[in-house]
Order: C-alpha cells, then structure tokens, then sequence
C-alpha cells in the first residue's frame, strides 16, 4: 500500500508480480478461455491493462492443461506478455457444471462440454495453475448462494478453511521456477460471524493476498454492499484485497471506498457484445432509434472516437462482428481510464468528492439502463 | 495497362481513381454492409488494399442512404479512406429478395429485412452510388441463372443494354463534384453469341471500365472458363476488366490468365469466419485435431504469425471471436501478397511459370479442402 485516503477507506498500492508491477486499484478484464473476447491481447496491452484474467476451469478441459504445458504456460499460448490472474475453477464448477458432488478430497464433476467426469482437488488446482504460469492463483474453496441456511454455510466455510491449508502447502512447495503469488478466498455466506471467523482462520494462513468471494451471487445491492464493508476491514491491511465479480463504475466506487484494491468482471465486456457502451453520462444503448443519424462519437478520446453513434449503431443493427470488437473496446478503455482517475484521486485524498461527482452525471445521463 | 506478359494475356495495370490508385490485377476485399466483416478498415489498410467493395442494396436499406449522406458519403460513414466500388444491388435483388418483378422502368422488389416494397431503376442506381461516394459504380442489370433458355438469356440481355444506355446518361449527368467512373455489366447467360453481342453492344457505350456478370452463378468450373475466357478477349483492351465472384487463388490465376484485372468475393473472408485458413501449401482447416499441440503458426510471414496453429484452434473449437478476426485478417494478407507476387510476375514475363509452381504446391499441400 503507498497511500490511504485521508477520508475513507480507499487505498493507493502497487503489487509486485512476476510478469510486471500492477498498480491498484485495478480492474482487470477477463479472458474466460485465454481470449478477452472480440480482442487480440495487443489491443488489451494498447489500453494499458497490465493484468488480466483466465479461468482454470475452462482452460483445464479446453484446450486441456497439457496444450498448455506444451507452450510453457498461458502467456505464451495466448501471446499475453502481461500478468495473469486466474481463478480456482471452484466456481464455474458451481454454475456450469450439470453435475458436481463436494467431499473432503475435493470436487467431483462432468464437463458441460463433453459430460466427461472430472475431478479438482486443493492440489490438483494449484498444479493446474503452476502449468498456466498463473502470476497470482486462486485456491479452491466453496462457493454458496444467497439465501441457504447458516448450517449450510458453516460446513462450506469449514471445508473451505481445510482446503486453502492444503492449498497453501501444495503452493509453497511448487515455488521455484514458478514464482506465482496464491491468493486465500474468505466464504462464510451472509452470516457476519461466519465471515468473521473465515477472515480469521484464513489470515493465520498468511497469504500473500485475499479475495472475498461468495459476493454477487444474486443477493440484493445493499446485502452485497453491507457484507463488502463488513468483510474488508476484517483482512490484513498490508496484503492485497480482490472481490470478484465487480464491474460497473457504481459497484466498482462503493468497493475501492471498502479499501478493495482488485476487481473483475465479465459485466463490462459481455454488455458491450450486445451494443452497451459506456460512457461518463450513463450507459448507452447504441441501438436505440436516436443514434441514427448521430454524426458524433461516443466519446471524444475515446480510441474509437473516429467512428460515429450512428455507423456504431448500423454495426449492431446489422449484426456486423465489428460492432461488439469496437464497443468491447471502448468499454474497456472507459474502464481503465475511470481506474486512472481513481488512483489519482486516492493519492490527493479527493476520493470521495470524485466518487460523488462521477455518480452525479453518469445517475442523470443518457440514462438507458440495462 | 502498363504491360503485357510475353506469353499470355495477363495484364499488368494501373487505375487511377478519386481516392488514389489501384495496380491491377486486384483482389478487392468485400465490405457488403459497409465494413469488411470481422475487421477494421485500418487492419485492412494495414494489410494494404487499395479498393474495398461495398453493396448497394444492403446499405440502401440498411442504415439508408439519408443516414449515409449525413456523413458525405460511405467513406466518411465508414472510416476508409481509399477506394471504394459498389455493386448495383441488382444481383442482390435477385439472390435475396423475396419478391421481385422486372418492367421496362427497373425492378420492383421486398427487403430481405422487414417486407418493405422498393423499386431501383437505372437513373436511381446511379444516384444512390454517388450519395455513396463510390469511386467505382456498377450499372444496374439483369442477373440471370445458370440453365435457362436461350429465349429467357436474350430478353434478359436486351433489357441489360437498355438499361445500360440509360444508366451511362444518368452517370455522365451526376459528373461534378462527384467523380466516380461507372463499369459497364456484359451478360448474355451461357450462349457465344450472346455474349459477343452485349460485349458489342456495352463496348459502344463505351464505360470506363467493364465486368463480366452472370459467371459463377452455379455452372460447372469447366463452364464458367470457357465463358471466361471466350467472353474477355471481346472487351476494349484499353480499359479494365472484372469479374465478380472470383476469391480463390485457382480461379484468380484462369482470370488473371484471361486477361482479368479485378476480382472480389466473400470466399476468403467468410471461410475464415468457419476456420478456413487460406496457405501455399492448401485451405487448412484449423479444426482439424492434427493441429492440437501444433506450435507453429500458419505462415512466418503472416501478420498473425505470433499465434500458433494450437492457439487458432482453440479459439474456433472454444468459439471465441478472435478466431475469425485473425482467420479472416490472415486470409485477406495471404491474397494482397498473392497478389503482389502475381503483378511482378506479369512484369517479369513469367506469369504461367508462376501459376504452374503455385499450384503445383498449392494442390499437393495439407490438402483440407472444404
């Protein structure tokens, strides 16, 4: 951490990794299969991220981890000469997955590709992620929905807390060549002392960083909101904190203001296929009837500035590939320079006069919400 | 036509047009809806074209003239600032319209898209051409199928002149500020005679340049050479020839041969949206599990040759968007550089040499056809 703002929370950092600094807070976009969909990594480089995502899971089943190993690792395979953050899989397990059955090994589940049964254990995903060159790895955990009951939640945090032990030793001893970061994943659902006590157990794990997970999993803003602010504090100040999931200028303000110093989310890029551009006046949706005779850009320096609303929106209209390319684009960019804005007003203590005046005139914009 | 080779009739040549000059023999990349599908106009003036395609009766309809004459023109709608030709709509209303009925005054026909009625004469084509900006105008005729008789191919053709006679009257009227040639249309179906009557009659007319309609519309290849060739020979030499539908490299070498100076056709873009890699060595087809783990890239000297085969594949397999936008971006520079190496053989006289090692390799290559 290089700096706190005098009046919140919010916290300036820079995290060292093996391919490159990152400074923070960061939002890093994700590369679901080794791809940020309708880019090439270059132009993602040209915008200046300098961290992206990738998903084990997806990447462990297609093209299959030994692809992978072929080329050294997920950098070289997908030409990403920046650092890569990937997850534990534990969650897609959850959501993509039609079968899965939890034992203290680890998980059991089928492919949604091809049904084919797998299995993941604390190891087995750490070595996945040591193949891939995983800058900062994710361990496995339990990740539940809103609204199960505290019994529930409780044996989930219990065989989360086991399973990052086990991580945490499989990790350490794959250190050497590979010099990858593992990041701990506080559970606990919506129960506070569940929170509390998995904060706990995990912090005397000592991890090098911490996301919290089990957020945005359907449960209503101001429950998402409470247990943001609730949970942060509750991690190591001098380690990293990641939620995942986090993407819209809103929930991304609200969590740096929690002292959060990482995000992702597929939000900004999977709207921005459908024609969802952001922008400082609110969401744009460019198809909409008024854009078609619009001569101006979305954005004046914005790197598609050179095409107009209403050839943007011919694009979508026609179903041309080209639209979803240049709005995955712009979005990014929008994100990456809010980001900018961010760290320099945390550096001048100005964090919460920048949040309120952002929210101000992208609340009263253009206003075509989702 | 700045040469001649020694051996056969391939042409060496130079156009000069309102937004600069294109050397011939040239394969114009297809932008139907005002962009070339999977791509940027910079990646395609990246990769150096000179002249891109657009369709009239796509964007007619779609986004509408008035939207496209708000901007000046399709250049400005469209951010490309060298050539561009536009078709006159008539094959479209023949290929995709729903209902279409030919008269004296031009052809009535419903939009593919919501059912609306339209009717685009000759003296109309011309005028929506020049709202586009087009450096090169076709004239509206009347497309005719593989297989009809004799009857059907002459009234067709009659109505093709007429409308021809008008449709230079119309063009030569629009001249001032707006300064795009306009290409005369030879048809006459699959008949000598008629062929070498509407090559008479459209040369009287004397257009600044012509192409050969009516050729790949469904006749065997040994049928659609013949006419090729037949029908080349019999217009003005001083002036350029085209040939629409002709994208792969075996066809381009018979047209080049005949004496053909530009070619278009969606083949090589819309393959590569399907993983159809275009190679000296043969069509790959990156799907294929023999490229698995294969490390290398397609072609050293791509502008994609930083990724490899595996990585390409993967991409389709996992159905990612990167995989047509490079597809399409290396199959587009593999003909601009087949290209290339066709004009300085012409210069150097040994074009049937060239064309005879390309396809010896070509034939014998990784062979996937499609």
């Amino acid at each position: 951490m290089k700096h706190r703002d005098e009046f919140c929370q919010a916290r300036r950092g820079e995290i060292q990794l093996p391919h490159g600094r990152v400074q923070t807070p960061v939002f890093m976009p994700v590369g679901t299969q080794g791809t940020v969909k309708a880019l090439s990594h270059q132009m993602v480089e040209d915008i200046g991220f300098e961290i992206i995502l990738g998903n084990t899971y997806h990447l462990y089943l297609r093209p299959g981890t030994e692809v992978i190993a072929d080329f050294g690792g997920l950098h070289e395979f997908s030409t990403w000469n920046r650092n890569i953050l990937t997850d534990s899989g534990g969650f897609q397990v959850f959501s993509l997955s039609p079968f899965r059955k939890i034992t203290d090994e680890g998980v059991q589940f089928r492919s949604h590709i091809d049904g084919s049964k797998h299995m993941l254990t604390p190891e087995s995903v750490v070595e996945i992620q040591r193949v891939l060159g995983s800058d900062i790895q994710m361990v496995l955990d339990v990740c539940t929905e809103h609204g199960i009951d505290k019994k529930s939640a409780h044996k989930a945090l219990t065989t989360t807390t086991r399973w990052a032990k086990r991580a945490k030793d499989a990790w350490q001893q794959s250190l050497g060549d590979y010099r990858g970061a593992a990041f701990g994943i506080v559970q606990g659902n919506f129960f506070e002392d569940l929170r509390a006590q998995s904060a706990q157990e995990l912090s005397e794990l000592d991890f090098p960083g911490y996301a919290i997970g089990g957020l945005s999993v359907g449960e209503p803003p101001e429950v998402f909101e409470h247990f943001l602010h609730y949970t942060a504090p509750l991690l190591p100040t001098g380690k990293p904190k990641y939620v995942m999931g986090i993407g819209t200028p809103d929930y991304i303000l609200s969590a740096v203001e929690a002292g959060i110093d990482m995000f992702d989310c597929v939000f900004p890029t999977r709207v921005a296929r459908n024609g969802y551009f952001f922008s400082r006046d609110g969401r744009i949706n460019i198809k909409n009837e008024r854009y078609r005779r619009d001569t101006q850009p979305i954005d004046l320096d914005s790197p598609i500035s050179m095409y107009s609303r209403a050839y943007l929106r011919h694009l979508f209209k026609a179903g041309e590939m080209l639209g979803p390319m240049l709005a995955t684009r712009h979005n990014l960019w929008f994100l990456h320079t809010f980001m900018t804005e961010i760290r320099t007003a945390i550096e001048e203590n100005r964090f919460l006069e920048y949040k309120n005046t952002f929210l101000e005139r992208y609340g009263r914009g253009m206003g075509n919400t989702i």
